[in-house]
């Protein structure tokens, strides 16, 4: 199995176990369970992958990927309850997914051979559309817009670090490099606060 | 006409008259009417030819089908007063329409050659997108991830069916088999309460 | 550069400042700004493209697309506060970008020698879709589903007039006249109260 292919079962399974979560959250049944876990788990990376146009649509071409999400709500539907806080818990297994999501998305455009903008745009794209999805669909506040948090930032930051460490180093390299510089940011941002500074209007007239 | 295009025009025509219910709870007007039927109508097709990548989407090579669409919106909108609850009427409506788009996703995946994982997937797909588009851009409660009721089950077991039974039978008893099943399914549930047993957390102490 | 350029240039800039300034009443932080913005901008025109099988899709093609959206958040990150009411401003920003992203889809589907049926769907999917995704993310009540203004009335009207000019006139008139249609209608609905009959039910007895 190549570091791409890893890289995407990864965060097939940790955005499966988010989407599980969520779906608990909602108190839904298991096949409700399995539903969220799946659309998590694979709406980033469709979407890139449609409009890469990479044919066929990796989990159509590995439908393992679904079951593996499938699993992943399995496990989370009899264990949620252990759960001190399933809040925080989903905090931080989203925070994992998307640094393992990033840079699968990062190396899957890099391979195809775009260009650095693309290369960052689809990182970007494959590790927040998932979530995102996840969120409108349960009716969440969406994560990733969540003020005053970094998620967007990280995930820019990671698949810049890609980008970088890749003029130097060979992708794989490059690839951990992405999952680091993500995964740091967002946890630096949920455990001490770091943000970027974010708009506030003067009180308007009306 | 086929089988697989008469399920594909049913599935358009009543989860239109479903999109347009939605809108009338909304007071929009005609064309708000014809633009929520539209989209909830074709929205599961869409998905599942753009990942499939069967091209033309289907109501680009005919686009008939957002007439009907169209037509079904215009019914609606002069007639929906008559009913003495929209909500009930678009349950069973919406209830009707999972059980001709499943089979109509279904058999595209069948016919394509598909292995039993995506045909699956995409009988749930195209049954349950379009009506989660609706819910979720019309801000209802979406019907698919309601608690305590069969709908994503209702589609993956009609898909199932359909699979078992062209085993050894023609596609075409197939698909009737699958839409059967998930009508059952989701009426049972609606009439009789039939469900899977829902995720209930301990009380979390915090 | 030509005038379908042109236009989906200036559709993706101020659709752009648009997803802005709903990131400023969310009050994100300016990757958040460029991430709204980058997603309203694109949003219809890359349905438009995927459903067309248009590839690769626009901004795929042309990065430069992002860019601008990106520059118009930074834009509207370091000006929102000057505007007395952002809402205002907003609701015409989305008028004028309505105006010219209905003739950019109309303009694609034409030159891809599509029928009228799907040239007049296009061009309500691109003028719309992308703002309809910038208030469903960011749980604003959508524009495009607004009860007693025209929109998506507006487009399916600018796209129809494309349509006859065409059949009399070069495409770069029927564009135009196609921009001035829309923008006519959804600004004489917003200042004069232009509408069509909403859906009002007798009062149900339950």
């Amino acid at each position: 199995m190549t570091l791409l292919e890893l890289l995407d079962f990864a965060s097939v399974f940790v955005f499966a176990l988010t989407g599980a979560l969520v779906a608990s959250r909602a108190q839904l049944d298991i096949v409700g369970f399995a539903f969220v876990a799946a659309l998590t788990a694979t709406g980033g990376g469709t979407v890139r992958d449609v409009i890469l146009d990479r044919n066929p649509v990796f989990w159509v071409a590995e439908p393992m990927f679904v079951a593996i999400a499938v699993l992943a709500s399995v496990l989370v539907f009899f264990t949620a309850h252990m759960f001190e806080s399933r809040l925080r818990v989903l905090t931080w297994l989203d925070a994992l997914a998307l640094a393992v999501a990033v840079p699968a998305g990062t190396g899957v455009a890099m391979t195809l051979g775009h260009s650095a903008a693309i290369v960052l745009l689809m990182g970007v794209a494959t590790g927040c559309l998932g979530g995102l999805m996840r969120d409108v669909v349960c009716n969440e506040v969406p994560l990733v817009l969540k003020q005053g948090e970094l998620y967007v930032t990280a995930a820019l930051a990671g698949a810049a670090a890609a980008l970088l460490t890749a003029q130097a180093a060979p992708q794989s390299v490059a690839l951990v490099a992405c999952a680091v510089v993500t995964f740091v940011l967002r946890a630096g941002s949920l455990l001490f606060g770091w943000r970027l500074p974010v708009y506030r209007s003067r009180p308007p007239r009306r």
